[in-house]
């Protein structure tokens, strides 16, 4: 399905007024406002090819009707949602669960909806159908050099897809890991990891960055052999230029403080992308500023400064993606929804007084750094947000224009009920 | 250090015109501003009589100059405060750390300053000088009956200090725990604490509530005799009627939802009071929202419900107040930033559409519930606290007027450099 | 699969020369050794239906070979580990995983495996293909009545199949929640949940007990209608006499002290059952004692100080079963390492001199409070089990004799490789 | 008080049967005894100078009698531990709660008792009476160069102290951290720790190691700036060879995989040191061993592991300490109690089946893997651990020949009641 613009555009005429206003009420404080808006037309947020149909727990999975059944109607989706908020313009495949057999047809594809490619994922994490060895104990990690072997062909291979459709970032999450003590020598199994990534890394083409993620546990419950930011950045030292560590945000220990991470992977030069989610007890994979907006904001403030620091643009200097899963609400609504939280928080930062924070902190005016964050945070950004999709062509108000036009009622027409998306 | 009136109204009129303006552009929004703004004013927190000096932890405690050196001094610092915000109009006494002598004068005192007295504080959680018995096994769940008589007398004693003052409502927090294993018998530490509640029950007045407070670890680090919500509502509902479970946001275990059990307590009758605080590890007592602001919300969400189901008022049904430790910023300003917080959260909780809610839940519309929760917590209320703060005579910006003020300054003039106060 | 009694003879000749002279070793030093090999012997933990297969995440299940393919391979499994180690008498079966159709033929079976009938289970967490509405939103918690009542009418259903069978209580876990803040209203789902939950006590027997189980997380990510064990007591007494709070290890908040919830639960006559497993970060469903066996310890000793208290049996007077996820081991090894673990720790909960402890209590001495539950920790009690396991007729290595006699190949030859187990 | 030899004779004497019995039925199944009772005897584990008075929480301390009033009795202390176990023969002194003024004096007392000098620990996280600038917002870290210059000096003060004491290795840990989002920025902060550090790394001696501690949280709760291993070894690297971490298990979030972080360091080269403790829910700072005694086990299985492999000999290739805190039990007996439960788990650690565990990994045999872990843990290793103590004429049981021959009487009568030691 392809959106007609003029539904867009009808909806905003609805909504231009009310909008105006508020627009202009907030602009009269901001200093350089067509700068910020511009800021935010620029930035793009990735959409993964497995999120567009619904998730699970491993105690089930309630599909919803109308999900993409093929990867071209998941190229659809988020030519959809790129329609809507003109912010999702990136679509990012798993591979094998979204093999671009035709590779051409499908850039085609992409390039008349507007979207391009974002990095290509891996998966050593399940075992498909015509497999020879199990990752049942692991891939990269694995203690037979064989399986080792199966896996870093793989992500040759994934590699070799993403050349040909255009990507210019491999990630690897690495599920391997241990559920006992005992069953893992610890540092063979990081040792056999890393020259598994040496045999990748000598395949990456030269424009091309090796994204490291970590996770703190599960699907292993004693230990993963990338567990936290310490042993991605370990790896991505011992790699090379090319290789950065990601962040997701659901992959971590109770309360660690992300922003912290955050900010000292980039003064390593070592952040290189994200995965945006939220959770309260785990790897929960909820709506992005769900659970704890503070927090995402809190990481922007961190992205930014140090970003600017270095030099680097916002919009492309680290991938962006979401990694949520959709168990419960329509994940077109869920992901715009993300979408939305996400440039909130950017919006929010973006609005932070730098200078005067830098002499509050140096002054150790405590009072004073807490106020400037929260007089940033307590603003009311959404007509900025909202502005910067009228000047791209977007919906002004993208969940309600997808609920009053019915949008999955005529995706359900053109796909039926019960299609299920591969994912997980 | 009594306010002269003329600094607010000088300190107003600079910012009234800027606070119009937004006062003005949100009110349009809102269906009925007044009564908002009227349930603003009315509603006040208590403050302790122990958190108006610096707070420390075991490693050390970095005093600040000018601190309240007696309690007539700590009656005038939260006089102060009260003037800055018109909602701070009740201290919370905490024996022995604040005892009051002449409890006559000190009434007097209080009602010069506009301030009413809270529930009063007893504390067997530290040895006195003068004491006979050591809590250092605990108070109320002693193995010795000698020792939880005495703790049961000090209780009697705070009510009597309480009775005198005109406070309603005695709040125990009951440090009693263990640290190793096999050290207490779970049960038995339980019925001891149930029997010396029970007498001190009996000297409670009839219009008066015992708050009993919970808490996860600390001091104690693997067991504490009152430990969760499940444990205080069992001992609440053994004492009867006039006993209630007392929250402290930083009582809990990691990720605990809070909301949940203050719906779970109103809806069991038995919620109480509320201590006021943020945490991002264990019982860290920061500022009120400086962390989790978001939850703040949604707590209060849950209050605004269940209190208007059971037609209690807002202002008045539960006893609130801050419990926090100002460790690093003058604590007065600290204060001020709670309390800010704490309305902030409050007036965002008021605005939600709760037919709205109520009707997208029956329908499980999860999108709409978020959508509902989110555009009440992103819009920009403080010009409705600050409206509420201008029609009480107190200042559009306490925190800015009192550092433009540099009131600070005025009391180490009167008090010197090196008072400390009392508490923890 | 029947296992011939001789192979457990001939493994016993073999080992029973090292055995009889640690159990010699240890016999001397504890004062009633017969009484305590007897408990030993009397002791039985329930084997769960959906346990015998290979468990799995929500990334993927690595299924292993010769699995039951049928209900009757179930049970011949469950027969199997009690030969092995006459400790696992009794199977907990879930519906509609394991739906026995024809009760009559399932008892005869049962009896010639010489096991019995733990409680059955409900499943209100997944769709079944048949079924009229979702439990996407819930079940006994469910905003429609509608749905409410399919769920309630399938706990009746699954009473008829206990019935039939023999068992004696019905195991409610209630999966239902809420991923994200404002999807429900907690105190209206309380109530939903507990009139359902009144709806099916009605129609439990006089002699059955309702085993209300409660979770922190998962499958729900915001919010548990049953999230601790306050919830599920609060709704134990409202429902009556026969409802019961049940205990699995897996449940709770990062690092509740579980061994306090059971002794005020028993304090309270409201302990009903628990699922043993073990735990590093959630709700791993690990092997019991795999990750803390010291906790597992403490534990047992509050069972027994609250069991002997109250005049319960040890083996009778608590529902005991097993409830983990075998994703990398063999299930039915898992299943006996878990039973072992179990044993031990209730061997050395018993070996914990009670009358030194509570003197040491009622002392406050610290130290030897410590010193006396770590001197029953520390021994070696390996051969009071196998002690116990080989007096009836057991073997005294059960996973040695497993793997020397190669049985899972055995089943493989039965089942085939690529028969996949009902389960999680 | 300087133990009489003849005390433990008389001890020994009398529980010399019993301990035989027991020695030699383990004996047996131990292949080298005499090898592994050689590596137990040459096991020592540091004291720290702060750890011999009763320490306390934010919310009091309760002292005991008899603690040592001056550094001459702390010296007492460490040597009447080594004379009960002959396991402690260090102490690590803590400046300036403990300094030596006349190092010469010091040395000989210390010559004279038996022990030697281990690290010596620097502290920037309080105020001393005569110090300029405060530590309030940091030291190392800290924004005002004045402030840092001070920091340093202090620690190069310190490394004199140890130079002239024998010492050859500077513990820093670093309390510095924010409380509040926006106080600090992360980079800087970690810049000019790096930047101190490097200063003090240039005053090191060349045969001495530089310890990097790091703490997940408090006394600043929000970051800390030294708050991981990871950020710990980034600063390890920067500096040098004589750079490492220093692993203390308390100062981890919530399910760390601590034994992971030990082995991982190991493999870098870069783990110098370990304090030993326990806990449950934050830095608690219990008796090592008594709440996850698995733990304990796990982390020697690894260290041991990677010592070997690195060539490191277990007595001396890292600095052992204690870093407890000793709210409710006699410190001596306290300590006692932490040193066995060290040595029990090393003893066990070193029963372990090395070349089988290898074979299972490498044969991904998960349950023989837990099976060799837990075999070694469920042995009764006590009468290994009393044999090594016997042969080197330390007492069988020190905790009960402290309690049965009064030892604290003596120290009270020596000292009086109300002695208060140095320390948090």
């Amino acid at each position: 399905m392809i959106l007609d613009q003029q539904l867009i555009e009808k909806h905003n005429n609805k909504l231009e007024k009310k909008h105006n206003r508020a627009f202009e009420f907030i602009s009269q404080d901001i200093d350089d406002v067509e700068e910020l808006i511009a800021k935010l037309q620029k930035f793009q947020i990735g959409i993964p090819s497995w999120a567009l149909g619904t998730g699970g727990t491993r105690f089930g999975r309630f599909s919803g009707p109308g999900e993409p059944g093929s990867l071209e109607q998941k190229f659809e989706d988020v030519g959809l949602l790129h329609a809507l908020n003109k912010s999702s313009g990136a679509i990012s495949l798993h591979i094998p669960w979204d093999i671009p057999e035709d590779t051409a047809r499908m850039k085609e594809l992409a390039r008349s909806l507007n979207i391009t490619f974002d990095a290509v994922n891996s998966n050593t994490f399940q075992d498909q159908p015509q497999q020879e060895d199990s990752y049942k104990y692991g891939s990269l990690h694995h203690v037979d050099p064989k399986v080792r072997k199966q896996a870093i062909d793989h992500n040759i291979e994934v590699i070799n897809y993403g050349k040909a459709l255009g990507s210019k970032a491999l990630t690897v999450w690495l599920a391997d890991g241990s559920s006992f003590p005992g069953q893992l020598n610890f540092r063979e199994a990081f040792q056999n990891t890393l020259s598994s990534l040496q045999e990748i890394y000598k395949h990456l083409p030269e424009d091309w960055k090796l994204f490291i993620e970590y996770k703190a546990f599960e699907p292993y419950f004693y230990s993963m052999t990338i567990g936290d930011w310490g042993q991605s950045l370990l790896l991505a030292n011992k790699l090379g230029p090319k290789a950065y560590t990601l962040v997701d945000l659901g992959h971590h220990l109770p309360n660690a403080n992300i922003e912290q991470i955050v900010s000292l992977l980039l003064m390593e030069g070592k952040l290189g992308g994200f995965h945006f989610n939220d959770s309260k007890y785990a790897d929960d994979d909820l709506t992005a500023g769900s659970i704890k907006p503070y927090q995402l904001f809190l990481i922007f403030n961190e992205l930014i400064d140090g970003m600017d620091l270095n030099g680097m643009e916002h919009a492309t200097g680290l991938g962006w993606m979401i990694d949520a899963s959709h168990n419960l609400k329509d994940p077109l609504v869920d992901l715009l929804q993300s979408v939305e939280a996400i440039k909130i928080a950017y919006a929010q930062a973006l609005l932070i007084d730098r200078v005067a924070l830098k002499a509050a902190q140096q002054a150790n005016d405590v009072v004073k750094s807490q106020e400037i964050l929260q007089d940033a945070f307590r603003t009311d950004v959404r007509p900025l947000v909202a502005e910067s999709r009228l000047r791209s062509g977007a919906a002004l108000n993208p969940v309600l224009l997808f609920e009053e036009e019915k949008l999955r009622d005529k995706l359900i027409t053109e796909r039926g009920l019960r299609t299920i998306a591969t994912g997980l």
